[in-house]
């Protein structure tokens, strides 16, 4: 049986994302990235979930001490940039920013927003406290 | 201590992708999307952990019995345009085609040719065999 929900995180969360909500292997569908963003591509990931697979919930999770709230775009480009000289000035880097409740309503909000989801798909974000391992609603 | 490795691996796995390599959890950076494709997100990602958490190596692993295998970008535009009415002219879905040796050499040769990631950097090909659970090197 497919399963109905897909978890967006980040892709250095420190904890297994199905575990972390309870789930078995197989019991969600995990989109990972840098930071956990409602990334273009994250969308189109959630629209294959949905169209492919029937999805019907989204859970966005950030979390603590997550190295991309600690950056910015401006330090990203400048390290590669001094390493390679390659041109990547084009690309966003998607940093969080230091308000994780923010980021975090951001992306749910992002996602709410996109065309091609369900109206009836149910989306809700949370913070993962990496430190002590809870999982706290973000409304 | 931070992961050296990132795996660039489908949401719908069915497999824990860190168990799939003999890998502790935390042994690597986790980037999942539909398909486990190179998209631009993904690269984004793995520019991150280069230039955040020192990553060396890359290893993208697409799977049998994928669901974006067996469809095209009309078919699920087409799904959502009769479900919806949302303009999602613009989306490519990234489907993989049916030669998933293609798919994933393409995707290797993407993250290859990207600008921005340090030429140290190993990228290996891989396609796993949803039924038998075996992982299989892609040359």
């Amino acid at each position: 049986m497919a399963p109905s929900i897909v978890i967006l995180t980040c892709m250095e969360i420190r904890s297994d994302p199905l575990r972390m909500l309870g789930l078995p292997l197989g019991g969600a569908h995990t989109v990972q990235n840098a930071g956990g963003r409602a990334s273009d591509d994250a969308i189109r990931s959630i629209l294959d979930s949905q169209q492919l697979l029937g999805t019907l919930e989204v859970i966005v999770v950030h979390h603590t001490d997550c190295v991309l709230a600690k950056t910015s775009n401006e330090t990203l480009r400048e390290r590669v940039d001094r390493g390679l000289d390659a041109d990547i000035s084009g690309v966003d880097f998607l940093p969080l920013g230091r308000d994780l409740i923010a980021s975090t309503r951001e992306d749910v909000a992002r996602l709410r927003a996109s065309p091609g989801l369900a109206p009836s798909t149910t989306i809700r974000g949370y913070l993962y406290d990496a430190r002590t391992g809870t999982l706290s609603p973000v409304e």
